[in-house]
């Protein structure tokens, strides 16, 4: 589902990319490009943080002393704190503060953010390019994806609020799910989807590929009446199994869960287990998380009070792993284990999973934000059989035959 | 389709593997579990070529001299020139030798066998691995893959020959391809598949990929009659444009289909840069050759005369630009270039190749004889484009607008 959001663009979105060296060296340059559609705004790379070493671009409201007086120091933290300014402006996410939509794109933005400067803070080589684009019929979206770090070999967070009228297609797929939508006489059907969503993969075969991502979704009907739901996840896809790790990011996904029902993570654990299953090779692609999608109860508040928990989850349950392991030593057959386990993910990307599959048979998607989620290299080799007993057997074992890491 | 013959497996197909170490050193012991079901011979690896130093697997019956007043000398021939014993029994098509079935048979089985001869001839590396498979409801195939040659990274040619009763899955897909296929009362359609398949990925950037496949299908409909149909082709991805290369490769199929109708190479030609076409990249996998599919006239004989030239055209249309091309120099540069040309590859090959789509969706089909066409390694970086007037840039414009080459 990693581009569950940006699955119903139609038409074609237009890129505007922040240079990477602007984005590298957070110069107090303004982007070329920057769409002047949101808000009428004009931002520019803030110099201000780049002193902190992060690498990261963050921006701000070029002149805001001039305008100082219309803003307020939430508006300002905000500002400083996400990777680009929001889709929706952040004028307007203010003025409609009360909205759960506003209040998701800022749960997203903030998430994309908090998600890139924990990356940044393990990873010395971490430099984000972040991309901004625009999506014609309604909504945009930011791509910050770092290529080539120390610790990281690719790690992409991507943020799509998008809007308009939903397509044929899209409403087909939904229809065929359960949900019964009433479009207007003239098959109009408005809606709003908005997500955040992420896959980082180490270059160390000793720290595990994780993916997450959350999502929103509003259509209006006829009638005027809303139908909305939630979806998203986090699971981690080591290339060797090592029990602590395991234990750690599902104890951590799972105190999460529970603060809101000690029945959503058992239930979310197998949903994900089952989600992620390649089924020509009879394997999980990873040791699981949560997985849940079309939530639409007890009541909004409660399903984003959840999310927003599953949302602050995803550093603590990752970043300690990845800090136990990036020194760790391997050997150029582990590293050989590590691109042949990337194969199978690219099987699973390109063959099940249902939001890069849509996405890619969608005009008008973004391509390079989509297929984000592939690794920066991987191996296939003909009838490749780890030896009885090994580590690769091992972790093989978990992924045919998944395990209950918390109880 | 790589795996069109493949694709309508059902049950487990047990695959019995000649040891690597085997087939590598033709030695003269029997294989452990080669099946005793074909016509109740056994098999023993054959000595005798491998003193020729193509390292080729090749067979030969145990106990020829005892049996050999049953033998004719094209039998014998025959079974010197196979990878693998026919799946059909060389006894049996021997018997039924004027059926086209039979013929097609020993045309999918003598095509393995001389590619896989080329291409051990230019690689002093070359060591097939020979695996024969059974499939539970009638047939089999023999998978020859050679894996980290010197000239080659990855190189399969697989044989299937599958029959018994349709699935209702195929038989819905035949039909919204256009076909009428009547059931019997209990809905049952026996059918026939075979096919000869192969993708062979070269190390150096400047040897091209080169895929081809040929098959023929037969249904037999509830009033007796025989429904038939041949498809195939044969088409090359370079990793660098190299035009002298490209005019030779599709000169040679011209010339294979001329002999049959000028129309041919025009019409397949535009299949394949039809069939090949990457949509959410706008760019065709490669530089094309011909395609075609459901090919059932003017006649039986005469498709299968066409199919006979367009088998006998693919060792000189592809292992004259292998032989020029496999010591060329190449820079680090060039081989990134063709490790994302790999990415394109998998792309292709995992969401739009009917072949393998419909394979892996099928329970029981072979997984690995059908991922063998995936290359060992490839490389996905995020928002690659490569300098305008580069070499990259040069066949990049030729994949989004494919050219004519010969006239």
């Amino acid at each position: 589902m990693a581009a569950a959001a940006a699955q119903l663009l139609r038409g074609a979105a237009r890129a505007v990319r922040a240079p990477p060296a602007l984005a590298r060296r957070s110069l107090g340059s303004a982007p070329p490009g920057v769409p002047a559609g949101r808000g009428g705004q004009r931002w520019a790379l803030a110099g201000a943080l780049g002193g902190l070493g992060l690498g990261l671009g963050l921006w701000r409201r070029r002149a805001a002393v001039a305008a100082g007086e219309e803003e307020d120091e939430e508006e300002e933290r905000l500002r400083r704190r996400f990777m680009a300014p929001p889709v929706s402006g952040l004028r307007e996410l203010r003025r409609r503060r009360r909205e759960l939509r506003s209040r998701m794109e800022l749960l997203i933005m903030e998430t994309q953010a908090e998600v890139c400067r924990a990356l940044a803070a393990v990873d010395p080589g971490a430099a984000f390019a972040v991309d901004t684009w625009e999506r014609k019929e309604g909504g945009g979206g930011i791509s910050c994806v770092l290529q080539d770090g120390e610790v990281f070999e690719k790690a992409g967070v991507n943020v799509s609020v998008v809007f308009g009228q939903l397509s044929e297609e899209a409403a087909r797929q939904m229809r065929s799910r359960g949900k019964s939508l009433k479009a207007s006489a003239d098959g109009k059907l408005p809606f709003c989807a908005m997500g955040v969503s992420s896959v980082i993969h180490p270059k160390n075969p000793h720290v595990p590929t994780m993916h997450f991502n959350y999502r929103y979704f509003e259509i209006e009907e006829a009638d005027g009446t809303k139908q909305w739901w939630f979806g998203g996840g986090t699971d981690l896809t080591p290339t060797y199994l090592n029990e602590e790790d395991a234990v750690h990011f599902h104890k951590t996904l799972k105190e999460a869960c529970d603060k809101h029902d000690p029945k959503l993570y058992p239930k979310y654990k197998k949903w994900c287990d089952d989600y992620f299953f390649i089924k020509h090779r009879g394997e999980r692609r990873g040791i699981g998380g949560i997985f849940f999608d079309d939530v639409d109860s007890p009541s909004k508040e409660e399903v984003f009070q959840f999310v927003q928990s599953c949302a602050k989850a995803i550093v603590p349950c990752y970043i300690p792993i990845v800090k136990k392991h990036c020194h760790d030593s391997f050997t150029p057959e582990e590293k050989q284990w590590q691109q042949l386990r990337r194969g199978r993910y690219v099987e699973f990307n390109l063959i099940y999973d249902r939001g890069t599959k849509f996405g890619l048979l969608t005009p008008g998607s973004r391509i390079e934000s989509i297929l984000m989620s592939l690794p920066l290299t991987a191996r296939w080799e003909y009838m490749h059989t780890p030896p009885e007993s090994s580590r690769e057997a091992e972790i093989l074992e978990v992924l045919r035959n998944p395990k209950d890491w918390v109880h």
